[in-house]
């Protein structure tokens, strides 16, 4: 059994079978549909990255929440976590390109998490980034096409959550909090609301130092979350400018998605903060209302910062990334998959050895008219051909017997009807190629 | 410096830029288009296996060929150097599966290699398979889905080389050479003719334990390169049982190749071996005519022992794999990839900030229509979002301007013929849908 076991994928790893595969070519399909659309160009970085790549984006922590290891040359390695660090690497030093650069690339990633429901220790993930524009026409951009894969996948039900880390940090420091470290450490805390209970958050923003008052307006601050308008109104006063900057991006973003008829979807929740440290503006999550207990469906936000960590290019950036695996779990609730099985559309049967030959040819004369088509690689007898065809869910089966041949025609089988008639092999083809 | 060169992919790794990867992109399709004619299905094993998986296949070695290391908990884990190993790992313990099983797998791969000419740390195969069939049907069917792959991309020009190491290892063993490891250190040696020089292969022979006169026994054997049909006619004599049923499959595959017209391409080539120790039957090399230099542009072979490795269940199986890179040198050299550059169908102008919100919904308009728009992400002056387009490559530019809007009209650009007309946003619409 120790033996066998070692024969399956490592702990938390996958393989992808046949029903998935179909089930995955079908929505990345969809999802390159609309990143078209959008004018959105394919890319994909390198899965594995120089381990100081990896650290530059969250700091050398990072090591133990991935895979790294060193080479036969002594290169520290790691697997990419995400496909923002590797998208923005490749285009940070090109100084030829002109802005803005929108890439997006549809691929795998590995995370040393304790694998737990909807998070997986390899996972893939839809990733849209825009580089080089630093207005809110971006960020709306980057909601919207969020919100067009959804639909174009039929999960028409989402909301998404909206804030802008600079209105968080700007008010926790025109509330008093300086340090870069405690503003930090309660935006993580802030992340945490809903995963937490409110009294897990209450004791630890104790520990990071919070004072009693701080922590009340902390957690009113965070507990606001309505339509855009209405908390534009009731936003909080005496904001620093970097808090003033983050509200007037939120009005700037409310006025795009309003004139886009995509406000009713929107609510801003100034508890959406995202935990990872290098946001720095508009900031958002969406959830699929029959999934909530699934996580963010997609999500993202501004990084401005990022490019100029990666090179020479110093650009503003923003962008939006969906996993895979959690919009499958959502579709299939919802029943949201076509029927994608696609056995071949003809299976040919020899009726006897003799006709081996003839069975040959006839599949390949099918194929290269654009027939997909099976035949017996068994050299079974008749009945158990007939056995097999069954299990696949061929539509069509060609019967091939010398007799017929003699006559210059195949039995045609409709598997659905149980019908079966004589014809050349090209009204064959023309009936097939018809159903 | 030092710093910034960390910010590239390690050696030997590689990024997947918008023209590559629309070229990948186009390939995959046209090889996916010829798996499903054939009845292929797709899937995808994990990237990530365990180590005791990867050296199950060829041996402990493996580890200096590979990239490995141990996770946080201590297990051995190690990137695939192929997919045939996954893919069987797949199906060894299936035993739900009806046979034959065929199933076709596209994705990347790593080995521990010098990086050289057309040998990479970091490449991308496809790889189809064959389980359940001990029937040269299966290896024909291996050999002509490389062909027609090969054609489906343009690349008509190639020969298929083919052997079987029952054959090789039969008159081995019949000339004499008895044990194990000498048999398989010769075979390793004949995979070296044409890399190494005859000296060093007899020289090498010589140090394996060869006496003369059967080191020039097999110089000649492998120095057999001729029509099937010349081969067969000539083939060694005195073969033990083993050997001779290498010779009855090469004559049944003849067989098969000839009825169905593919015979002109293929050569019986004594010398293909391919080196791995897991092949024990029909063997093949595959040669753009163009590109001998690249190496094989696919290759494959029967390896009815290693399902037994992988699981309970005991199958034959046959396959075959081709290098995308390699692939895609040949048909950059032969100048065979189409104009894949796909920029937006049009860019939508803002004449001012006033009608900003204007471009925003038309924008959104035009995408629902199935139209790829892009437009201003940045807020320039419209001088600078000309230039932009211009350099983009759009065929069509939408000027949007107030005294239009109020006519109910926009500016539509033809960017090839430098025309410009004002007509109404649905009469632009299908201008561009019928362009």
């Amino acid at each position: 059994m120790a033996d066998q076991e070692s024969f399956a994928p490592p702990r938390g790893m996958r393989d992808l079978e046949p029903t998935e595969m179909a089930r995955r070519r079908w929505m990345y399909d969809k999802i390159q549909q609309v990143m078209t659309l959008y004018g959105f160009q394919m890319v994909e970085p390198t899965a594995v990255e120089n381990l100081s790549t990896l650290e530059a984006k969250t700091g050398p922590d990072i090591k133990n929440e991935i895979y790294w290891f060193e080479d036969k040359a002594g290169r520290k390695l790691g697997l990419r976590f995400d496909l923002t660090v590797g998208m923005t690497r490749m285009v940070a030093n090109r100084l030829d390109l002109p802005e803005p650069i929108k890439i997006f690339s549809i691929s795998e990633m590995w995370r040393y998490d304790e694998p737990q429901f909807a998070r997986y220790r390899h996972f893939y993930q839809w990733d849209a980034e825009v580089y080089g524009s630093a207005e809110q026409e971006a960020d709306a951009e980057a909601i919207c096409l969020g919100m067009d894969i959804l639909d174009n996948l039929g999960l028409k039900d989402c909301e998404i959550r909206i804030s802008n880390r600079k209105l968080t940090e700007g008010f926790l420091r025109s509330r008093g909090l300086e340090s870069k470290e405690k503003i930090e450490a309660t935006i993580r805390l802030i992340d945490k609301i809903g995963k937490l209970s409110k009294e897990q958050i209450t004791n630890e923003l104790r520990s990071v130092g919070l004072q009693e008052s701080l922590i009340e307006q902390v957690m009113s601050f965070a507990a606001l979350k309505d339509k855009p308008d209405k908390i534009l109104a009731q936003s909080p006063q005496g904001l620093d400018d970097k808090g003033k900057q983050g509200l007037e991006e939120l009005t700037k973003l409310a006025e795009i998605l309003d004139k886009l008829g995509r406000i009713d979807r929107c609510v801003y929740d100034l508890s959406i903060v995202r935990g990872i440290g290098y946001y720095d503006g508009i900031v958002f999550e969406a959830y699929d209302r029959g999934g909530e207990d699934i996580g963010a469906i997609f999500a993202g936000g501004r990084y401005d910062g990022l490019c100029r960590i990666y090179g020479k290019r110093d650009m503003p950036a923003t962008g939006v990334a969906g996993g895979i695996e959690r919009m499958m779990l959502s579709m299939e609730r919802a029943g949201l998959f076509p029927e994608l099985k696609q056995p071949p559309q003809v299976f040919v049967i020899a009726v006897n050895d003799s006709v081996r030959g003839a069975c040959w040819t006839i599949t390949q004369s099918l194929r290269k008219q654009g027939i997909s088509v099976d035949f017996d690689l068994k050299r079974r007898v008749m009945r158990k051909q007939l056995e097999y065809t069954d299990s696949t869910g061929v539509p069509y089966v060609i019967i091939v017997g010398q007799k017929e041949l003699d006559k210059g025609v195949v039995k045609l089988k409709d598997m659905a009807k149980r019908t079966e008639s004589e014809m050349t092999l090209d009204d064959a083809v023309n009936t097939i190629k018809r159903a």
